[in-house]
């Protein structure tokens, strides 16, 4: 049963601070009346402000149209409590299963998208489409952030990174370096 | 003093195996009988084959133009071990010091480009400029690897993921859920 957790909002420039170490995403995509949720490990944050996020969907993936066509998304940052919904999700697909019913992931209405959020996450970005320019070529989609939520705690989730192969790597240790940083560098 | 590490070339689809999980990485360059190394977090792989892989290098660097004229460089993974030279590295400029002698990294020569590693890295991707029509836009480069070597041990290296602030994650538990995977999935 899905149990609500405390989220509140984070500032758009601040969105590097869940997606730039790396972890494995869920994308949630709604498209005339149907939704679906992919797995997703290739991304990269692209600039503070407009808060730009850059990803690979493959045109293999179901969700790929939906998300051309509706040019928007949700990316949600699971953590290790999803392990098995994060591998269940990514190796099937939702033409075949509603993945939320399938799953047991809890769809929740976002702020400024139509995609939906999944409740279970950590946090989430809703995203708008920016620059769909290297789409045709490398599938290759820049999406600006423009609501971004985040649990209240813990302070560091347990993040999942992807290996290829099925193997995982958990975030460990958090280590503050913050006193050798130039002020103009933090 | 530098301690030789056994490498091994990886092959040029397996990259992902340690660029995905989205480590912090030391980028060298050369350019005009200089050298230099940007400490580097916002990257993401696209493509297996050919070995594709973007980055976000911001024109404000000493290494953009160093990059952008070379048309080369090399993307080096650095683990825990090397925590101060990361940080030392992306607080300070190569107008200024040579990284190299000044963080007292070994540069070694690569063998596709002119580009040196930095020899106390785990790994170190070869790279050439693929495509450069996002850099103008967003300092956007997306490189083909063409070269890539990994130290044979630790299998699984304690990298570095920046979240912003000074702060580092360290690589944690690898968990292993291939018996969950779709064999095409994998």
């Amino acid at each position: 049963m899905f149990e609500h957790v405390e989220k509140a909002p984070v500032p758009l420039e601040k969105v590097r601070r869940y997606l730039e170490p790396g972890p494995i995403v869920l994308v949630s995509s709604a498209c005339d009346g149907r939704r679906n949720i992919m797995t997703m490990g290739w991304h990269t944050v692209m600039a503070f402000s407009p808060s730009l996020v850059g990803c690979i969907i493959s045109a293999g993936n179901h969700s790929f149209e939906m998300i051309r066509r509706s040019r928007e998304c949700v990316i949600n940052l699971p953590a290790t409590a999803l392990t098995d919904q994060v591998v269940g999700v990514g190796n099937s697909s939702g033409a075949e299963v509603d993945k939320f019913e399938h799953f047991g992931l809890t769809a929740q209405p976002a702020e400024r998208v139509g995609a939906p959020l999944i409740g279970e996450c950590h946090a989430h970005f809703e995203c708008r489409l920016f620059d769909d320019s290297l789409v045709e070529r490398y599938n290759f989609f820049i999406w600006e952030v423009v609501s971004a939520r985040a649990a209240v705690s813990p302070e560091y989730p347990e993040t999942l990174h992807y290996t290829g192969d099925g193997v995982f790597m958990v975030a460990g240790e958090i280590i503050d370096r913050r006193e050798q940083f130039l002020p103009q560098m933090l």
